[in-house]
């Protein structure tokens, strides 16, 4: 037999038979992930294995027979980290689809990984609780991928990112053993923080069967406000004023290119001749939320804001947030669309929006400038017209000018999308020497036969 | 020329004469940390680098030779994890003592490791910003062992510990090598979380030579709170039920025999029969806080809080928290003692007091609890009386006890105080088998000859 053979055959052992497959129809709609640009190769199977159990007898075969394994969650990635390789057996985590357990005095869940982020809010809000990192795409993202990209998000600005919710993982590695990492305590420092390497490692150390997560009280309902400037260098400033002297639950920036994109695509009334617009929440206690609403738009007034508006009432705040919901779903009307994320220094945010532009004009493409201000994270998104193959090269060219942007200025290659299959050069680019042999000494210890998703995410391997 | 006079050679090259330490006179001021129980042996010299070079310089010479290096920053430690070990090489970083730059406008503080806490505080207090780890010792520990140990406190139940201070390290690794691990955003998920892995590994993967550490805006003053309890059950499930609804800024529990040790080392009116005190702070912005102060005073009452009382004057909060302040100078009066730390599911708090209790009743030892109640994190600090060999026997039972309380109720061995020598063999139980083998897999890949703080802070090693 193969080893390819030897796998499907242990496979069939430890799974029911609906949960092997082979038939190509099927694995078509396992081969990549949402993002755009990214290559994807052929796999001979996808299993959807349904408990820990199940996980470690699929992974101790294929360490066995040295089968190169993608693992897979709802494949809303967005850099082709769960992309197909060539050979490679695709395990999906979808089929693992319950919540373990809420724990409401202590304030935490358990949850297998193929539960969306939706689901997981809705289930523990059911017990009064709130977990707080909201990527764009939790409607259709699972928690096992937000653990292994480290999902980020519109409130993490103010809650943290999702790092700073795992509390422990059940992982299963590369030979199929099984373990716990991290704690049921808020707080602990009992060896390495290996839960917190595996926390952004995109499926390269280990499958999270388990995620141990942290739950919050609810917020307190937000205020929204929204501020319109004339140019993006003001608009920068304020961000920074802001946030050296407040802590928003959300500020968000549009540049003027996707507010176009949005009014074109839905009109809403904005001025599309508005260079950047801020839209943010304030969420403190007992009405403080609306005081710190004032001051946050005095701030931007102060900065040369030429509108301010901020609403309590959840209706309104749902129109104010309605243009920045609207980015993505406008910028896919528009043509084809390669989804950029960059971090930069918040005091950088204006000159690396003007340096997109001038991107844009050197390669002959669109660019709309969207994403969480508050954090310097920003997501330029290159627009060409559908199907021009030559505008799509041109495409791939400005992606790599952005990053190279971000690096010059001191930030980073991606700010909560990953490194996946896109942007393992540039990773190379931002890690030093020793961090790459840093990378390669920690994969060659957890795995060394390479078979967890190899080709992906490490700047070398 | 034996290695360790090749090791000096060297470092006499490297550092200036006064820098290179083989007095033993002055050896002996390096040989422990704060922690009492723990064993140290005997070094053959301190060396105090004043720059990054210099400690690759020396890490390079010791790696070449194969002696093994202590790091140290000011000795303030709990655990023994800076402790010396026969035949070592301390290397104390101590002068390097400057913080480097303020960066207002990005919102971090770029420090040598060897400037302590409070110094750091007030460096960028005088910019505006405040950086929030705030461990009991922050008078006289320093930041490297903050990130060495991953240093908790008061406040990181609202803001939290230092591993979520920390943006960015520069780190000198076993070989003499210098990377720059993390980054200068705020997000940012570029490869495997190196610099969260390198806090609180205790000195056993590299020496961190610079810390970028986030900022954030001066919280609002805050209102302090102080509630007195019949019995710990209470208390406990008021601790549950505030972290449920609120996020205080501080939520601090000390039970009847720390009362009683305060009171009696220096009478501030205290009833020494209360079974429990809560000290709390709220700093939401706009008077929020005295709102949430009262909320917070109203589920203490709810749950049966003999005394409530707030307040939101600084001379009057100080006279509030002065109790919590004086809890270790009070123990330290009574005899000796031997500090333990552990965290525990909230929800267990009270249980684990009335459990340490009983310890104390049948080692025949005096057991005086405090804590961050908040985050489950207590620290039963053992009494004996000074200089009676046999009691400190029994207290080092006790101390044993305790951790096996933790693990019992599905906690952590440390909280914050880290592993250290004290807590290996507890490690090596809190982890699973494949657990201890991953922290051996990334020792050895990082640090090979296993030269960095060799038996210390790993299960096995």
């Amino acid at each position: 037999m193969t080893p390819e053979d030897e796998v499907l055959t242990a496979c069939a052992v430890a799974l029911a038979e609906r949960d092997v497959v082979t038939d190509p129809d099927i694995l078509g709609s396992y081969l990549r992930d949402r993002s755009t640009g990214s290559a994807a190769g052929v796999p001979f199977a996808v299993v959807f294995p349904r408990s820990t159990d199940q996980v470690a007898a699929v992974m101790s075969a294929a360490h066995r027979h040295r089968v190169p394994v993608v693992p897979r969650g709802a494949g809303s990635g967005l850099s082709g980290g769960s992309n197909a390789i060539d050979g490679s057996l695709i395990v999906c985590l979808e089929r693992m689809r319950s919540v373990l357990l809420v724990n409401e005095v202590d304030g935490y869940v358990e949850t297998q990984p193929g539960v969306l982020n939706t689901e997981l809010r809705e289930h523990v809000r059911g017990h009064g609780l709130w977990y707080a990192p909201d990527p764009a795409s939790k409607d259709f993202c699972s928690i096992g991928g937000n653990v292994n990209t480290n999902a980020g998000g519109l409130c993490c600005v103010k809650y943290g990112v999702t790092r700073e919710a795992v509390l422990g993982l059940e992982v299963v590695l590369a030979d199929g053993r099984v373990t716990r990492l991290g704690r049921r305590t808020i707080k602990g420092v009992a060896g390495y923080d290996l839960a917190g390497l595996m926390v952004g490692s995109e499926g390269t150390l280990g499958i999270v069967t388990m995620a141990r997560l942290r739950l919050r009280p609810m917020p307190p309902p937000p205020t929204t406000s929204v501020a319109v400037f004339g140019d993006v260098g003001t608009a920068g400033r304020a961000v920074s004023a802001i946030m050296a002297e407040l802590t928003p639950s959300m500020l968000e920036l549009m540049d003027q290119q996707t507010i176009a994109a949005v009014e074109a695509w839905q009109p809403m009334g904005l001025d599309v001749t508005t260079a950047a617009l801020l839209v943010a929440q304030t969420d403190a206690p007992h009405g403080a939320a609306a005081a710190d609403a004032d001051r946050l738009l005095q701030i931007c007034e102060d900065h040369g804001a030429l509108e301010c508006h901020r609403s309590d009432d959840p209706a309104e705040s749902d129109l104010l947030l309605g243009a920045r919901r609207l980015a993505i779903p406008a910028m896919e009307a528009l043509g084809d669309w390669l989804l950029d994320d960059v971090g930069v220094p918040r005091s950088r945010l204006a000159e690396a929006m003007v340096r997109f532009q001038d991107i844009a004009a050197r390669r002959d493409v669109r660019i709309c400038t969207f994403g969480h201000a508050g954090d310097g994270n920003l997501h330029p998104t290159i627009i060409t017209p559908r199907g021009d193959r030559e505008a799509g090269a041109r495409a791939l060219l400005a992606f790599d000018d952005i990053l190279d942007v971000a690096l010059d200025m001191g930030g980073t290659v991606t700010g909560e999308h990953g490194i996946g299959t896109l942007k393992r050069r540039a990773l190379a680019r931002e890690l030093d020497a020793p961090a790459i042999d840093l990378h390669s000494r920690i994969k060659q210890a957890w795995d060394p036969e390479g078979i967890l998703n190899p080709g992906k995410a490490l700047p070398r391997w």
